[in-house]
């Protein structure tokens, strides 16, 4: 059983509820973020946290905890979760408006739970994306806006994928929830822009710095023709091949050396986290 | 006191509460409906009704309740709320998700609410609005997707005014929540695309067939420099004059007589609804 944090009171998840005026329900008013712990550790908290802080800042909701204040919660959450390896969610909403409208003061969840692992065999093949003409609003802000990958389900399942390949007029920038990278010989590339900056795609650039020519900037689908390797970064996708984008195999259909080098890396490095 | 229906259940509207994880708290995945009853009647109920279903249906959610289902649950809570008319409310989201991105089964809510009028004194002066470059996604569609007006809620409130007016490349589509005219001579005309289709728009428009030419059509910015007169309309708004938008000032700059006819009009078709 997993616990969770709402408003100043630690409660077990299924127990808690949110009222019915919260902006998030009536506006879709909210920001989200989520991690990872290691040895019931959280994993890069200090970058974690910066960037909670500049989503709520960016959507003018002042944080109801501080930066360690709110560790103290996560460190009593994970004590709770009984040792066991957790994920934790934390939402920041608009809160409760007496108008529907009117930001008064913003409902803090910090939420505990299980981890879904990424099936082995997606490490083994790689996976399938498909294009989607498409750009989030404030891409760099984790709001809780996620409704074109959820309206796309049926697109993406019929397709056989797994996700969506975000483009916006030949400028790749990401997937429906993790980032995107792709491998040319020893250089590594990455879009710079209209993305989320994720906290596994930077680890990955960090441990990518003596092995590999690092290139942050806008990337073109039409450089997918000549790409070795593709790949996917998210907490819990860790460093996932992509081998198909659309009707388009990466490389050679398989899972490249690259990306299974930028794994074991990441492996390694939460490891002894 | 008002009460609520969420999923099967009628109860007060403060003890309502919905699970964690639900996904237009996770995931921003929503859409709802707004109208308000007169003389315990609710206002154009088909069109409302229509409205409604197909946002469903356009954002895959399967309605839990038929049409006359939800007419009876609508005027058992009318009748709840002790006379006095009402708004109502319906929020239909994601439902609860076990892995927090997939649909299982929607949360329908049915609330009634109080009406919050629109004060005298902005339909005695009009309203100011300003302008601002941003387009709603599927904005035929009414999710719940209201983040930007309350993203800019400083910014409308620093320039004096009371809402935003959407442009996009000079084409103008709507109010952040209600739809946009202007009047030049006898002619009525109101943007076409990529607006959200306001059910008192559509009552507006038949009511004015037999005195204005009417023209629903794209709106360029540059035809607001010689209209006689500019409103908006919605549920609560009815027919509310504009007569600032951003530093431009609309024909006198005072509420002109075809949106005080129209207003009248509005306000007889309602008194004997």
């Amino acid at each position: 059983m997993h616990y969770g944090y709402f408003n100043g009171t630690i409660a077990p998840t299924e127990q808690l509820a949110v009222g019915i005026t919260d902006l998030s329900l009536l506006r879709g008013y909210g920001l989200f973020d989520y991690f990872l712990t290691y040895n019931s550790r959280p994993f890069q908290w200090d970058w974690y946290w910066e960037r909670f802080q500049n989503s709520a800042s960016r959507m003018h909701l002042p944080l109801p905890l501080g930066k360690d204040e709110t560790y103290a919660v996560v460190m009593n959450l994970i004590e709770r979760s009984g040792g066991a390896d957790v994920a934790f969610r934390f939402i920041l909403t608009g809160g409760y408006s007496a108008d529907s409208i009117s930001i008064e003061r913003p409902n803090l969840l910090i939420l505990a739970e299980s981890i879904h692992p990424t099936p082995l065999i997606q490490y083994e093949q790689g996976i399938k994306v498909i294009l989607d003409e498409y750009v989030r609003e404030m891409a760099e802000v984790k709001s809780t806006d996620y409704k074109r990958v959820i309206l796309m389900a049926q697109a993406i399942k019929s397709a056989g994928a797994s996700d969506l390949l975000y483009q916006k007029g030949g400028e790749i920038s990401e997937l429906s929830r993790s980032n995107f990278f792709i491998v040319k010989g020893d250089r590594l590339i990455t879009p710079s822009r209209h993305i989320l900056h994720g906290i596994t795609r930077r680890t990955i650039l960090q441990l990518a710095q003596s092995d590999f020519q690092v290139e942050e900037r806008p990337v073109l689908l039409s450089e997918l023709y000549d790409a070795d390797e593709a790949f996917t970064t998210s907490s819990t996708k860790k460093v996932l091949p992509i081998t198909q984008i659309g009707d388009l195999t990466i490389g050679n259909g398989h899972v490249g050396p690259k990306s299974k080098f930028l794994l074991e890396q990441f492996n390694e490095l939460v490891k002894t986290w």
